[in-house]
Formats: structure tokens, sequence, C-alpha cells
């Protein structure tokens, strides 16, 4: 099952959580999906309390994020000049308890994001080419080429 | 920079951690490693402190493990019947701080794995092949089938 936000080619996917007194078992991402492509790369990105790490734009590269520790407020913006979505920003809490899912994001929109609660999180994210430094843009978090203000 | 330890097929690979005030930077696995085959799926096995996951073997799938959150003991035994290695137990330290690295397990092994200290850890798991229970086998953690005493 998946839903389509309002940017056009973002995808959010419901995960499972096996919930078991030992310790859950979290799903993330199988090659036998629809939003699956190609597998480049699994690392992870720690995020903690009160920080921001925006903005990215990948120009080749496609992201897949769950969130299996903590929770995020992930930003995604379409500055895409054919997007039919151009313009837009869109917020989506990615974590546990409540919001564990993935966010796929296709190339050459930008990104970023923030912990919510007092705790790290633990970001994951499954790209479909290894990194590779050329093909990554950074703006600051402040920047006003986004129309989006962080807390 | 890769070591061989004393059960056959078992790479113990070492991982960077890119350490940052606002949380680190954790890599896992590329397609243009030496031990990566296929993808199959990416999940995560929660687990609290004082539990034991043990024991479990898979006919056709190989593993990968990394923990970014916490620190476990990940004991492997050996009882293949071709392998020169057969009969021997390896007790592995996966995790953080100081030993985050991947451990990567071919079929036929049996492996288990205990928390180390007072908090959850996070196994990621990246496997060759979806999920399919046909291919696993369980036995319990106390079992006389495996010559290791787990605390």
């Amino acid at each position: 099952m998946m839903e389509i936000n309002e940017i056009s080619g973002v995808v959010v996917h419901p995960l499972k959580e096996i919930v078991d007194d030992r310790g859950s078992i979290l799903h993330m991402l199988r090659s036998d999906e629809t939003i699956f492509k190609k597998f480049g790369e699994i690392y992870f990105s720690e995020i903690n309390p009160r920080i921001t790490k925006a903005w990215k734009q990948h120009k080749r590269q496609t992201q897949n994020i769950a969130v299996p520790t903590g929770k995020i407020q992930l930003v995604i913006y379409d500055d895409r000049p054919k997007s039919k979505t151009r313009g837009n920003v869109a917020e989506y809490t990615v974590g546990r308890p409540n919001h564990y899912r993935l966010i796929h994001i296709p190339p050459m929109l930008w990104y970023g994001f923030q912990t919510l609660g007092d705790q790290p999180s633990l970001i994951a994210n499954c790209v479909d080419q290894s990194h590779d430094p050329l093909e990554v843009e950074t703006i600051s978090a402040d920047s006003d080429q986004i129309p989006y203000q962080w807390k």
C-alpha cells in the first residue's frame, strides 16, 4: 500500500514493525518492491537533538529514508523546472513511534531534516548509487533560496 | 582492509564512522565492495538489554550485520560437514564505540546474539535474498546441539 503526496515522485511507503518484548523487527526495503530500483549503498546518519541537517540536493542519486531509532521532521522542496509540483514544500514526520515508514526521494529535490524530541535519531538511507561528492549540492539551512523556516 | 577470522567464509569488515558534533555518519555496505554479492533486503532487529536471540541458520541467505546503535556479542558456530573450521565457535563484539564493523556470514552457519550493556542495540542486516521462512532453521539458545553457553 502506498500513498503519493504533494511532491511529484516522492513516495511515502508504510513499513512494518513486528513488535516483540525482546526487541522489534523493523522492515525497510526489499528488492521485489516497486520503489526499489538498484542498490548502491546503505549508510546511517545520526542526528542529535536540536540539530538541523539541511539542505542537500542529489543530481542523480535516489534516497530511500527510514528512521529506526527516534523521530525526525523531513522537509522536501521542489524547484525542478518541469515538475507539476514546482514550488511546493512538504513536511514529513518519520520515525517511531507511530511514523515508522520509508520516504523515497527522487533526484533533483532539495531535502533536509531535524530531530523531534530529546533523543538522537538514526536515519537509515538506502541509495541507488555509491556516494559521489560531485553529484551533491548543499546550501545552508537558513538560505533564502528555499521558502522554509526551520524551527 | 579485511581480516579473516577462525570460521571459514566469515569476513570481519571494518567500517568507517565519520564523527560529527551534529551526529555521526556511519558507513555500512556499498555495491562496489568485494563482500557485496546481491541485494535482497535491508531490515533491523532491535535487541533489548539482557536478551539473547539465538540460534538461527540460513540455508541459502547470506547475512551482512552491522550495529549502528549499542553493542552486541555475536556468536557463530560452524557445523558444515565439509568446512575446514568445522566445530569452531567464534565470538565477535559488534557495535559502538570501538567495534563499529560489519560481519559477513555465509549460509549454513549457526549464529545468535546478545546485547552488551544496559541499552537496547539496533542490528542492521543487509541480506542477499528476500526473506523466505522455508530456508531458516531455528533452535533454542540453550540447545546442546551447539557447544556454547550464553551468559
